[in-house]
């Protein structure tokens, strides 16, 4: 931590500084410049900086060192590659995972399955619980939706992702799910975060709606701190003040997070966006800027599904984005 | 729900619109303007407005009917008010919770707990599980933690206030606390908030980082929906673009809420901006404003505090502030 | 405008609204729904939705008309092509204009102009008078940067961008300069915004750090109203709460601008992300996207750039990044 | 500025930042931590930040001499106090603007300055070029509509203030206007800020929808550093997501307002809320916060008004609310 005394600060002023520093266990280097006395705060002790902005004559108090280590490129500097029933996120490869929002029977997931296997695809989605904003909506059909996703996918050798809200769920998901998904309304829910830490499949954690990627990184270290290695983050649109889409799709946090992280970094164009006819675009752009892998939402009659049905493509829509995606990877030295 | 047809849309564009709505279940109203054709879809089964807006020359679709009924003034008119260890929030009322951020140890809550009984406070606040950004941060005593404010409180005869963070912990909140707070990170936790609203102790629920005011009253609706109809909001600032402060408080909410709402609204100015020297104008300012109650972080030694030092007032600070709180109350007609 | 009582709305209340319709000199329509009753506001007198809001028992009021109209593809179909120099812009054109933030000198403005001929390059972009924050800073050279730039321009046939910042200096970019942009900042300044209505000479109009998309329309008709048909509109990025970036690239911006809008939309991938190893990524993703052009800065000596050098790209990025451009293009099925 | 390194930074990466600086016309002093090795770079040359960001292996680049110098409490100590027809603001001072949002006509800003001059108000307000949205919209009476305000004033005594928008109108205001009023879409419009920097009377300077503070202050330091040292900083909301007011007020602005400078800090509850049942509680609220004044939207009969009725007060509301703030300033010890 640096401290920055403001011009005309006295001895006085700075000598508490420096008594603050030691007396929470660190070291105080002091470095006088032209304008501006430096202090420096060096050791490993816990500080909260604003107890030294609330000091006499201090300007400004940085921290230096980032609390996030096992993400970082520092800790591990070659990308990593997570591998699901062939897919792979990470490196060269850009990965793909499609389906419907929500299970909502046996007939349409097994239907979903088909095409999305004729399709080329080798992760289903398909969520079983539900957050919703009202308590009045529907709220998913639970482990029932688990076992339906898993038979439909097991007929058509395809592996599953579905979103996880409980610490309670998560056996149940270890013997239905290949991929757990983390929401972003639960992407600060540590507890839950700290119970996936310790499981051995992979773990794709959604950006909150107002998280900082600095944050987003330090939910995943809480992942990784429990010995699970295998993070695919996803991107998934932040809010803001513009009201024309859902969320604001971030598409420079791709390449902000590719430089601080070796984990994987995915986007949901279907909840970037939260209109059919801006999906497309939002894939496109999402893999010309160098992400690991797209989730998209697909349902075999979109005007019928029960939920987010205006953000689901038509099969045959995804089909042709589907092409066009694997056009455009080579031309950013992509595979796909 | 209703959608609005752009000038020029054929016949055919609006029929579209009629038979979509009759196949989800709602009749259709049809009324001609001089530049726009408007269709009511009336009826209770759920619609969602985008699947309109993907139909050609629909204009605009607008929902009418907001998801909230229980925490909704049309439901209940009156204020409610709600009563703990003595201590009123809501209608005339407004209440006070004080106390450290977190619970360090015996001494420090002690310590803590004899000066707000001194300062005329009757409940206390203290932290025993703590959402923290790093894994790496304190993360609280747990139960121990809990076990000690309620010896603390017990002594001299205060209420106890802390955050649950996870479905298992309740029993153990049930046995030591007075009233059950859900987080900020926590406001949209689904599951936690369906387990509080079989409880039959104060729930207080604070505002989300970026939540609107609209899901917050959701997230208030999924817990009386369970039955639990003792609900404290706790506005404590959302995330802007600003970063003078650590949030920026949102004191527009207090009569936005009221005006919407019959539950009770307090402000929580340590949180809301981060720093000890503007929680003093933020608390008269919230007053002035019509809140129903304040909690506000005090503690023994903030220089020494564990966590979030910074915006804990010293005790003096605190007593000197709560006497011009009670000198402005009256003036806006409020008791304290 | 569409007015929609409380469920439980008396005669009374409803009557108040219907007379207050009248008075603003609308037609009023009534419609009973089973819960809620509708009133429609026909006519074109100007009303302040507000107005009604304050109403007893008024639940909703939407606005219906939405108030650009020469911009909108109601009013005309066909994509607007600008064509500045032989480039393109909009339609199946991705158009592009290069160059340094801010004209130094003589000698640096040729070089640039030479190296953008060199790699293809027709437009030319260079700043003449700066917005700066600080007073302090680098306000530009005026008039002698313009003269240079154009100078500069006519030796390698390239045509000129500059910012215009104030009515006063219409008349200089007139004579030096073929394309007039207006900033950021003045995005809202009707008063230029006016005057450059009558010029006959490109607009391209940058959205201002926190307009929505509806207001930067809006901003294109004021230019539009008064005779000026050419205008291309830059996304620059957006003020959001992430720090990472200097602003958030709003890419889904393009899609939904091209649905309402037949006018141009660029992106200036520079200042959207303030930060030259982000440039590549942004561009290539904006192409994807679908946008109509790119601006971007390029400066021969980055590293000596009196401006903004750190999101300037070398020559040679710039060149490479144009050829991948040019690849990329026609996978989303448009020339470059 | 500090220029940290990564730990694990080679002697090559620290000489080529030291190279850098010396490039730019600084001395370099580096100083070696535990874990990082920090160089600051000491002198007056403008450098940017991200230049170094792009360095191999810098952590963080921190700029330590904030912008701002003359609106600066270390520059200046003492509360400014602005005097206008004996009402003051700043100090212990807090003074009260009120009137319409625009004239309309001879006999509606008669009335309004009557029903101020009555109710104690000492400054009338009132718009004669509006900045407006839509090119569409009623755009002001302009120089005749600041005739009419000078001479309703000079009847009852009143002072006057009113937007001005462009560098061409400042003649006129001199004319007939006491203090001239920046709006927020022209915060940053810096021509007219350094013309308005050598007019000898006081200049309002509104903060911008998406203005940081340091922006704002920034803003300020223009009009100071031309010798005009009268300026009155106006909190008027800032942009947010939360959809339920107009725009978000950020009431803790006038704390932090005040600890950074000497310059007054008034509120506008009208323009922040967008509400009329909003202006009172955030009048009282931003009162206790310790703001120096108020501006107040009061109309002889909102529900006529041209523009912003919604938000305008009736005079009786006014008159109550204006009783209510002066009981209340006392308990903040400030005078009003």
């Amino acid at each position: 931590m640096i401290i920055v005394m403001r011009h005309g600060a006295s001895e006085e002023n700075i000598q508490k500084v420096v008594d603050f520093i030691r007396k929470k266990g660190r070291e105080a280097h002091i470095s006088k410049g032209e304008s501006h006395v430096v202090i420096g705060a060096v050791g490993e002790t816990v500080i909260d900086p604003r107890d030294f902005e609330l000091l006499d004559n201090v300007k400004e108090v940085i921290k230096i060192s980032s609390s996030y280590k096992l993400v970082s490129r520092i800790f591990k500097n070659e990308d990593t590659i997570i591998e699901v029933n062939g897919e792979k996120f990470g490196g060269d490869y850009v990965g793909m995972i499609a389906g419907p929002c929500t299970i909502e029977n046996e007939d349409q997931i097994n239907e979903c399955a088909r095409l999305m296997a004729e399709a080329g695809v080798k992760i289903i989605r398909g969520g079983a619980y539900k957050p919703r904003t009202s308590p009045y909506a529907f709220q998913g059909l639970g482990e029932e939706g688990l076992k339906m996703i898993r038979r439909a996918a097991d007929k058509y050798n395809l592996a599953v992702t579905s979103e996880v809200m409980e610490i309670s769920q998560i056996p149940q998901f270890l013997r239905y799910v290949d991929i757990l998904q983390v929401g972003a309304r639960n992407m600060q829910n540590f507890n839950l975060l700290k119970e996936l830490s310790k499981v051995d499949k992979p773990v794709m954690l959604k950006r909150g709606l107002s998280a900082t990627i600095n944050e987003w990184l330090m939910a995943a270290e809480y992942i990784l701190s429990g010995g699970n290695r295998e993070v695919i983050l996803c991107e998934r649109g932040i809010r803001t003040f513009e009201v024309a889409t859902r969320n604001t799709l971030d598409l420079c946090a791709i390449p902000v997070v590719k430089k601080l992280s070796h984990l994987p970094i995915i986007v949901d164009p279907s909840h970037g966006t939260g209109l059919r006819d801006k999906v497309a675009p939002m894939s496109l752009a999402s893999v010309a800027a160098g992400c690991d892998g797209l989730m998209i939402e697909v349902h075999n009659k979109p005007e019928c599904a029960l939920c987010d049905g205006a953000q689901s493509l038509y099969p045959e829509q995804f089909s042709e984005l589907y092409q066009k995606l694997k056009k455009l990877a080579p031309v950013v030295d992509k595979i796909m």
